[in-house]
């Protein structure tokens, strides 16, 4: 079994996501170091006792696992760049919000056995290293997307994301992700967005927000994201967004048409099936789905395990590599 | 100057917005009764020591003020009943979520004299009695729409909601807010439905069930509203929700077509459009704007300031009628 704090780490890219990852290993008591392009975020990190080489690749040379944390657009060439100064056991994984594209770009590039796409589901609408905290995954859902010539370095940062960040690991395809990512958080940008700027642009502007109440705050909570940082996801996951975006847009057609029509019962039915999802969404009650594989053997039953936990919308809390197998903890929704 | 303890009031309805009213006049020592058609309310409301006669005349009869909580659609008989019981100088308001069509009511029956619509804006998903809690209107604003024939009244229920309620009082016509409450409330909730609805709907259910972080929870919170209550107030301000719905929609369909475009710079330059609200929404600095005026004249100019004072998103922190004048404490946003 690997110990997570035998593990040396590296951060690429130290904003509010790869900070708190840097903070929370430093906190556990993993060798890490830090790296961003920026002049000042590294001198602040050394000024909060961090390890922050100038050179990115002297943060990452000797590492065996270097999380990417800066803008999707940087991702790319930052994956090429750390995997030529890194060894080849060196496992890579990143942060960003979409998959397919960058797990394609691995795959170009012949990297699948030492990249995990990766995605924690938290963030808040500030920025920076200043902002970080090292609790901010605590309970998170955090997806990896395993892959056959990959499983050694999905199992190795499955136990690590578990052990530090106490997150849910929730494993997924790149393509699955992105879909559901449209939907549980990419879309809901879109409609905070489109409720904030609507209202930016009225003659009832300063009426609006004098009346806001829990409502309108929630609802636009995330339209206060730094804008490019929300354009840049949305425009990452382009395709997927729109498509799901119908699904939505369908629905609110269904409501309108419902109250156009002064049709109370229509109205019900349809609110009986958001409130439905709501409280599905408050009680998530779980049932054990543990299970375990040899290793060294064929892995495609043990990927099937994991993609299908995942899109059930089950995660894992354990992944255990000992005595030639790996225990796998997952739970999954009631059946 | 009015002392609001001396005043006896009644709660005619006590959900959970009416069990709130009854529940802090009671802890204020206001003398208080309550009603509610159902008989078991009316035992829970008994069994917590609380005044609860049988019979709604007897609850009202000798009151100052009334409040009327009920369902929207019981509004207008119950504002029928209730002044058939009262003597002419008890006021009357009521807590629904729209005010054109109880207004109207109000002036066909002759009773602008008596009846000052309300609008508290706070709530929460959960109903009943069981779930009232006397903090509910802390510092949330209370929309109270004055009109000239009905001065007195509104003058004794704003000074009594800010003492009592610690609530912003927010002057308002009923056409004003019903416009302005379709932003700033009912969108909200025909947003959070349809994200609900559509993700209950799609096979990623679990899924993103499994995914949801907090801008899928913000997102969907008031979804968890009681389906009829939310339907019920969507149809009683149908025509405003409708009309706000189409800018909404309008910046909805500007964001997905600058998406579909791939055009970075026009996303980046609506979602700062979007930001700016959120920001102002978070920063609510405001400067002093209070008035008086002399009692017994010529109410037009007190109108006026108050109406004005609503629709530019300010609010009222003191209303003190003594001395043959009323003075208010108002607080506007920055000009």
């Amino acid at each position: 079994m690997v110990d997570s704090r035998a593990l040396r780490a590296a951060v690429v890219g130290t904003g509010l996501i790869g900070g708190s990852v840097l903070l929370r290993l430093h906190e556990h008591g993993t060798d890490v170091t830090g790296w961003d392009p920026d002049d000042a975020t590294r001198a602040e990190g050394r000024a909060r006792g961090l390890r922050f080489p100038d050179e990115l690749a002297d943060a990452v040379r000797d590492r065996d696992v270097v999380f990417l944390c800066g803008p999707l657009s940087t991702l790319p060439e930052a994956l090429r760049t750390v995997t030529r100064h890194t060894k080849p056991g060196c496992v890579v994984t990143d942060v960003g919000s979409t998959k397919g594209a960058v797990a394609a770009h691995a795959a170009t590039y012949g990297l699948t056995d030492r990249f995990v796409p990766g995605h924690p589901m938290a963030g808040m609408e500030r920025a920076g290293l200043g902002a970080a905290a090292p609790t901010l995954f605590d309970g998170a859902a955090w997806v990896l997307c395993p892959a056959a010539a990959g499983m050694a370095g999905f199992r190795t940062l499955a136990a690590l994301i578990i052990d530090v960040f106490a997150a849910r690991v929730v494993p997924m395809s790149p393509d699955v992700h992105d879909a559901v990512a449209a939907l549980a958080s990419h879309i809901p940008h879109l409609l905070a967005g489109s409720l904030a700027g609507a209202v930016a642009g009225t003659d009832l502007r300063d009426a609006v927000l004098g009346l806001a109440a829990g409502s309108f705050r929630d609802g636009t909570r995330v339209a206060g994201t730094p804008a490019t940082r929300t354009a840049d996801m949305l425009l990452n996951n382009r395709e997927q967004v729109l498509a799901q975006l119908g699904r939505v847009t369908g629905f609110l057609d269904e409501l309108a048409a419902a109250l156009r029509a002064d049709d109370a019962a229509a109205l019900v039915a349809h609110y009986r099936r958001a409130q439905g999802l709501r409280l599905a969404l408050l009680d998530r009650a779980t049932r054990p789905a543990p299970r375990s594989f040899a290793l060294g053997a064929d892995v495609d039953d043990e990927l099937e395990y994991l993609l299908s936990l995942g899109s059930s919308g089950g995660y894992l809390t354990a992944c255990r590599v000992a005595d030639g197998e790996v225990a796998y903890t997952g739970h999954l929704p009631p059946a």
